[in-house]
This record gives structure tokens, sequence and C-alpha cells, in this order.
């Protein structure tokens, strides 16, 4: 079974309160925009497609319980509460793009006259295509990238597999993008042993990826950050699989802090490093990863952890959340949910 | 200042006590080799160099403050205690080697025909003399490694540097290894910034270093063990710089986990990558890394953070204490107390 962290029937939206895990497994109501808006802010929910997609519902459970005079009072209520659920997180470029094209849908469907039923039942269709979408994506990224990594196995060996951060069922509507391509692969009967990297400082890994993969019996092991050179070369990995927040249209690609380094690694490895991103994360107007601004997050998630701290009082932190891997890195490709592109300026080779 | 870690004075010890950092600064009286066993074995000390020197002056205030009636009841005491500080920790081969060096200078004292307070005294001069040599021989790597590193600066700059693990005061009897070399570019006013890891999974870095580089003044910024290569590309790093657990007859070094990745991305990125190593931590009668052994360390490391769990529960883990970075990759050098070896095999050019 597929971990499900967002859970949407007969207009009801269920959560996963990702803040409780790994240690509770809780799900929680969302009702209305409000409940929509402080889930996203509180971090219950994150991963750039869940959070649209947990906005964009929340809207649509809010509107199938309300009752409406006209079609104006209708699209002014979604466009105002659209323009809120984007201030919940405002680096979440995810939750900005829906809005964006469910103002101009809504819009149109009052230029077409359509009725205050009318619309809200569209605006409901529209939210729910958004979360179906994105397992479709998911599930495809997962059948390529599987397939892409499988070309560099020879004679039917099941793959031993490196991961990095949390790309899985709780980042996505389900299946997620890397850790789609596990599903695929263990679908497929071709997964050996997947390792997932903690990702400090956040812990994604050890917190999130690893939740999924004891969740769902996937061959996992947890290992710390620096481990991942010890391991490539003691454990016979032989692909690294990544997601991605933002890919410029040369293939650099901004993700995690500590993608960057794991691409190094695996390149001097001679090991296939792959970048899996659906479409709509790929920024044609980036010429490249320098034009990706980097985020640096409070210096608490490095002295601290849960609650208690941990490094010296008084040091200096330096803590971006992300890096960028330029796309010479990218030995096994951007998997997308059409195709799989091999950087040109890419080569494998063994150093 | 230097940290003292360690103090020896009116043949009194007194360690600070590690567990309690980096929150509380407290000292605690070692008074008898019982006492030392503890502090060994709880880890209130840690460091291959250190363990050693605490071990054998714990037996020393021991011995100073005994009363003995002939040279052999001197002689089978030092040898009871000897063996049993080495049972304090067996990994740490540092105790062990000091504990049959000291074992065969005390036997020959009796043969020699020195009487009990003469056995005694001798006894603790050997012990004073290890934590003396200890200093000095830091010292003269601190210099060795200064130097080596500005050979690689133009033009008078200062420079930047980064470290791992902990390799100063609170490893060694003072002053330190890698972190010794730290020291004497501040002494020479040529340090810029000193960046050092977390360490992940016993976190030395941020809890030990980052409370030495506190402590002492010295210009320094944690980072998490993956923002190591993003480091490199953003900040213009001269050199890396670490400590080692055991070298190889042809340099390759083992050393805390997490080594081996750093010499890979240095070496991409063109920076020299430097070992410091004591000559007694050179062992001629390895051919190269894949001889020495490499511990396994308890899971609870990674899946527990200062007592509370943040890792999914039932999630497998791999975490490997040390691992070996071989002699191609240490393309600055090994520096010892005596010179600095450049690894034949090993060339600084960058990816």
């Amino acid at each position: 079974m597929t971990l499900e962290a967002i859970k949407w029937g007969g207009r009801k939206l269920t959560i996963l309160d990702q803040l409780l895990l790994p240690l509770k497994e809780e799900y929680i109501d969302v009702t209305s925009v409000e409940d929509g808006w402080v889930a996203i802010n509180k971090m219950q929910v994150r991963g750039a497609p869940a959070i649209a997609i947990v906005g964009c519902l929340s809207l649509a459970t809010e509107l199938a319980h309300g009752r409406y005079s006209n079609a104006s009072e209708v699209v002014s209520l979604v466009l105002q509460k659209l323009k809120y659920l984007v201030t919940a997180r405002p680096t979440a470029v995810n939750m900005e793009t829906a809005a964006k094209k469910l103002t101009s849908f809504t819009k149109n469907l009052k230029n077409e006259g359509k009725s205050a039923e009318e619309i809200v039942e569209e605006v409901i269709g529209w939210c729910e295509k958004l979360l179906e979408d994105d397992v479709t994506t998911n599930v495809k990224i997962g059948k390529l990238g599987a397939a892409a990594v499988l070309n560099h196995i020879a004679g039917g060996r099941k793959a031993r597999l490196l991961t990095h951060c949390n790309t899985g069922s709780l980042a996505t509507a389900g299946y997620g993008t890397a850790l789609g391509v596990v599903r695929a692969l263990q679908e497929a009967g071709r997964l050996e042993h997947v390792y997932c990297t903690e990702t400090r400082p956040y812990n994604q890994g050890s917190r999130l990826t690893a939740f999924e993969l004891v969740a769902e019996g996937l061959p996992g092991t947890l290992i710390c950050d620096s481990a991942a050179a010890a391991l490539m070369k003691e454990k016979g990995i032989d692909a690294v699989i990544v997601g991605a927040d933002r890919v410029a249209g040369n293939w650099d690609t901004a993700n995690k802090i500590g993608t960057y380094q794991l691409a190094v690694v695996a390149k001097h490895h001679g090991i296939p490093f792959f970048v899996c991103s659906p479409t709509t994360s790929i920024d044609q107007t980036l010429s490249g990863g320098a034009d990706i601004p980097i985020e640096e997050r409070s210096h608490k998630e490095i002295t601290d952890v849960a609650g208690t701290r941990i490094a010296a009082p008084g040091i200096a932190c330096w803590n971006p959340g992300f890096d960028i891997t330029p796309a010479d890195l990218i030995t096994g490709g951007v998997v997308t949910e059409t195709e799989v592109i091999v950087p040109p300026s890419a080569t494998l080779s063994k150093a």
C-alpha cells in the first residue's frame, strides 16, 4: 500500500500531521481555508506539490459546504481565499502558481456566465484534478525513472539506490518523485535496497523518508549524510536519485542542501545521478543555477534538535537550505513525466 | 589562551568532563586508576591521545599518594592497574600501546634493582612525559601544517579552512593536531576563518570543536556535514585539514566517518587535503587502508539525539564510525611532527 498523507473523499479533506511524525501517526481534519493556511504555515504539510494541493483542497471543501446567492459572491470569495493561502509560506512557489491559475480559471467561468452552483462545482473539480494530476505525474516519473536506472544495471540484477531528503507520499499527492522511482522498482520486483540520508539539519530523511520506507515495507537503511561516499565505496550503489526544488533551463538543479555533495561523490564513483522533477518545476526563464536564489535558514535548525541545544553556545552557523547541482553532474539525467534528459555536458566515468 | 582539558599539577589530575560539554564546563578530580577507568569508559574524556594520557596520569596520581614496602609490590601493582585501564575502551589502541611500553619500562626498572621509591618516581616521570611529549608533538605538527597550508596561498592572504570532528585540546594533551594547525595559523596572524562540520552522528564538531573555537575566540562557523561541497564552491576554502585514527604504511588513512567524503569533494574543487597525525599513529605494519578494521557503532547514535528519538521507529541503520581515505586523495599531505609527506599518487588538480 502507498502511504496516503492527503485524503480527499466525500468532499472532506484529512491530512497526516507531519509535525508528529515519525513518533505519532495522526490525521487532522481540514474543514476550511483557515485550517489549510494553518496546516501549511505550521508545516503539518510540507513539500512543494503537497502544499499547493492541500491549500486548494481546503478551498474546495469550504466551497462545497457553503451557500452562495450569486456568481459574483463565489468568485470574489475564491479570489480572496487564494490570496490568503499564498501568504501561508511565502517561499512555496507552487501555491502561488496554483493560485494564479485558479484565479484566472475562476474569472473565466464568471465571464462565461456560469451560475454560482456551476462555478462552485468547476472550482472543486479543478482542485481535485490538481490532486489527481500530481499522482499521475509521479507514477509516470516513477516508471520512466525505474527504466532509466535499470538501463545502468547489467544482467537483470536488482537495484541498490541512495536517496536524499523526502520526495515521497509526504511531499506530493502520493507516490512521490524520486521515491516514486523507488516504488516503481519495488513494484517491478527490481529493488534490492534503498539507502536514505538523514538530511540534516531538518532530518527529512530520518523522520519522513524512513517513516515511508517502514510504513510500506520497502527494504531501506538510514545513513548519516557524511557516510554517503563510504556507502558508495562499500555497498555497490547503482544510482543516486533525488528530487528538485527548481530546475533551470540548462538543467542546473536547486535541491535540498547536500544534493550537490552527493552528485560530486557519485561522479567520483562512476555512479549515475538522477534528478526527478515534474515539468512544472522546470523554469525555462532561468538560464542557469546561479539565477536561483538560495534561502539561508534559521541557525536553530543546526544548533538545536527536538528542543534541546546541542551545539556550543556562541558558535556562528552557515545554514543554506538548498544548493545547486550543475547539469554536468546529473549523469543519469533529469526524469520528468514525459522523458529522461541527460544534459549534454554530463558524462559518466569513474574517477 | 589554550583550553586545558587535562590539568596536572602537584601530582593531582583534574579533567574537563566532556559529557557535560558544550552546555556546562565542569572539571572533575581523578584521584585513582578506578576514577581514570570510569572517565575513559563513560567518555568524560575521549580522543585517542587524551585517553592514554588520562589513563597513565590516573596511575601516576594513585602511585604518588600510596605507600609501598618493596619494589615487587610496586611493579605488580603497576602491571595490574595497566591491564585494568586497557579494558576501559577496548578499541582505543593508544591506551594499549602506552600500557605495553610502560609495562616493559617498569619491569626493566625492577631488573635494574631500583627501590620502591625510585620505581614510583620514574613511572610518574614516564607518565608526565607522555603528557609533555603530546603537546610538543602537536605544536610541531601545528607549525609544519601551517607552513604547508600557507604554501598553497598566494600573496600573503589569510587562510580559510574546513575541519572535521574534534582534533583539538579536547582530544589531545592540548593544542591539538588538525586544530593545532588552525591555532598555529591564528598565532601567525594568518587565519581568516575556520569552518567545522557538525560531524554526525556523535556531533564532535558542533559540541566540541565549536566549543573550542568559541572558548579561544577563533573565527569559526559551524556547518552541516552535507554543506561541505556547497561551502567549498561558495566560500573559497583554501585547505581541508583533519586528524587521523590510524595511517597505513602507504598513507591510506582511517579517520572519523565523513573524512573520505570531504577528501573526494576537496579533490573535485582542487582544494588541498591535509591529514595531521603524530608518527605514533602511523602503522607501518599495515600495507593499506583495507587492512584497517572499521568499527560499526550503535544505531542509537543516529536514531536518537540528546535522549530523544528522532528517526522513524523500525528503520535499519548503517553507522560505521570511521572510513578510509585513500592516499591519492591526501593532496596536501600527511603532516607529522617531523615532516609533511605528500603521497606520490596524490595530485592536486581541479575537476
